[in-house]
């Protein structure tokens, strides 16, 4: 088999755990498999990097940000590559430029364009262990070094297996996969042995911390299959794959929650056409991140609430700009609430059975938690409530969709 | 003026130093010239990666350490370009890549090909500073990054000098300049206010640890002005610059020592033509640096003994070497000695001057200090003596040469 191998900041946080990586990787060859390896930063390097340029500068410039990020990542890479070689196994490192990673030119947050990682297969048609720097690739236009965001070595391992046609794509972490809900909520949370690309992808942007959402997105794209692992010991992980039959007679995955939106309120809207989408656009146009929209007639028919929610690192800078835009719209004012959260159901099985939001709702009720917004998608119920629920609220859940009894 | 920077690793050893650096350059700006800065890794970064390195692999591989060894001067090029933008000065890093270095493939060790610096160039004409990150380059045919070895940002700075075509290469150190002498041994050493490439090459190369030797060959070459200058001061520096009337009338401009090296000889050598040539053909084969080498016939005119000194580093595995080579010659045997040191008057006065030797063996003789060796060159006279004595000779070699004198 051709597998690509990713490993995050604690799995190569230390010296001893590159060695432990090492072995691993040895192993894989030595069982006739074809490995290409994907490492990120030293766990903490990168924000050492970030704490140094934000000493020198509050607003430091994206360009310059990503030359000096992509560093944590070829240290790693170089040292990995030498640790696997003093086993006897081949390796050679590589820069996301050497790969071809080549990507738009939004500075840290581009975008892979194409890779065009002819030498990359040589390599892996060698026999030999390719060690990649994950996170980083060039602009083609101007040769400028580029990062992928927080998170964007799971896009490179992701990308490197659809470039090589891998047939496996791992990805080793600190956690055993992905669970019905964080263990550190429910006790009795499961880790699941399968789930879709579509459930992963709403758990990701749902605040499971286990996959960057862009490498989900990628890798149901170009069917990469995924499996999340730990790199601290054997357990078989969390195969995600394509939707099956299988997948569809579980009603509800998981259960997550978020804790990082705030909601805004526009008071007294003026009930007419072409209001909220003058809103939501230049809302957008400030690089505002919107997440739910709700919007409710008032009582005397001529004006209405609409409500909103961002990520809340956004809400000083957001409600500054909502209340001049409220003036311009004739709106009453604004409202702000920093203390909610969203809870969430997620599943493919949604899709073939009914009554997943009415079950949810009830479950809330019967805990008296006041649902504030609902929004729901063909896979997902999302309710946003007072913060001071969370927890209860995912309990409350995960037991009622019998989650934590074994599938 | 087009200036060309280049700060070693002290220099930008701090966040406090690398703004220093910063406001350093915005003067220059503001002076109205165009600047290219060169700065190596913060002090004490590549001893760290090499450390790292080391704990992984007793001989780590040179193409993987150069990958990792580079990413030290990425960070300081980012940062230092980050202070300088803080500073209201546009500033842009520029890689080894960026600016187009081209060398060979001689990984730790790599000489520079060519540089095909047009953006460099584009931005340095727009009045954007240049940070370019020292020490490091890429091959051509496989793209791989390369290290230039220790002190190779010097040349950077020299390359990118010459290069551009710029007016002065400006060197930025922890000392003020070249001195006479090393002054923690010679007190009265006095600062030299200009040098030729010549005199200074020899310094260079005799163990004065202030530029890199490849770097000033190059500033030869390419008549590139060089000044060695304090980042931590404003003090003028010394100019290294093409030999002048001034500089024929000074005899000589500095003493030098140098502890690191041994001495090997092969006793009773049979003397027929062609030993000596096979002799140092297969040392230097080995890899190994002679220096000095000296001939004696002996009394009996029969065979001969063959002196050569090289650095201490290499003694145990060339004393091993040559004794079997001495055996296939025929040769007596192998006598060794590290506890030698090689001082040394450098000027370029000498090829106009006479009795610069005499006066220097006259010196050692009124200490009574044997000279063991002695190796002329157009500029310098060296003479190998017991290391026990190497300072008082420093130090009288000053005072006789009248160095302590202004000049």
């Amino acid at each position: 088999m051709l597998i690509v191998q990713k490993y995050g900041g604690t799995s190569v946080g230390s010296l001893e755990r590159i060695r432990a990586v090492a072995e691993r990787v040895a192993r894989t060859v030595k069982a006739g498999n074809k490995v290409a390896v994907v490492v990120s930063a030293m766990s903490g390097e990168t924000d050492r990097l970030i704490g140094l340029a934000h000493q020198i500068s509050q607003r430091p410039e994206d360009r310059e940000m990503d030359l000096l990020l992509s560093s944590g990542e070829r240290v790693s890479a170089a040292l990995t590559a030498l640790a696997i070689r003093e086993l006897g196994v081949e390796a050679k490192s590589f820069t996301g430029r050497q790969c071809g990673i080549i990507t738009d030119s939004a500075h840290t947050r581009a975008k892979i364009e194409k890779i065009t990682g002819q030498r990359l297969r040589e390599t892996l048609e060698n026999g030999c262990v390719a060690v990649i720097a994950g996170f980083q690739g060039i602009t083609e236009e101007t040769d400028d070094v580029t990062t992928l965001g927080r998170g964007g070595s799971d896009l490179t391992a992701v990308a490197i297996a659809a470039a090589v046609n891998a047939d496996l794509c791992e990805i080793y972490t600190d956690v055993e996969g992905v669970y019905t809900s964080d263990p550190n909520i429910v006790p009795s949370a499961r880790k699941l042995e399968k789930i879709s690309y579509e459930e992963m992808l709403e758990l990701a942007s749902l605040g499971a911390k286990v996959l960057q959402t862009r490498s989900v997105e990628f890798a149901k794209k170009y069917s990469v299959p995924l499996v999340v692992k730990s790199s601290f010991n054997d357990a078989p992980g969390t195969y995600i794959v394509k939707e099956d039959e299988d997948m569809e007679k579980v009603l509800v995955s998981g259960v997550t929650s978020d804790k990082n939106q705030c909601k805004l309120t526009v008071l007294g809207v003026p009930d007419k056409p072409g209001i909220a989408g003058k809103l939501f656009s230049d809302i957008a146009n400030a690089g505002f991140v919107v997440d739910m929209i709700v919007q409710n007639v008032s009582s005397d028919k001529k004006t209405t609430d609409i409500s909103f929610t961002i990520p809340r690192t956004d809400s000083a800078r957001a409600i500054e700009m909502t209340r001049k835009m409220a003036a311009e719209l004739g709106a009453r004012g604004v409202d702000h609430n920093d203390s909610i959260s969203k809870v969430s159901v997620v599943g493919v099985g949604m899709r073939t059975h009914s009554g997943v939001a009415a079950r949810m709702f009830e479950t809330l009720a019967k805990h008296n938690i006041n649902i504030i917004m609902i929004s729901t998608s063909e896979i997902k119920v999302s309710c946003v409530i007072d913060n001071m629920y969370t927890e209860l609220a995912v309990r409350a859940l995960h037991e009622a969709f019998g989650l934590d009894k074994a599938a």
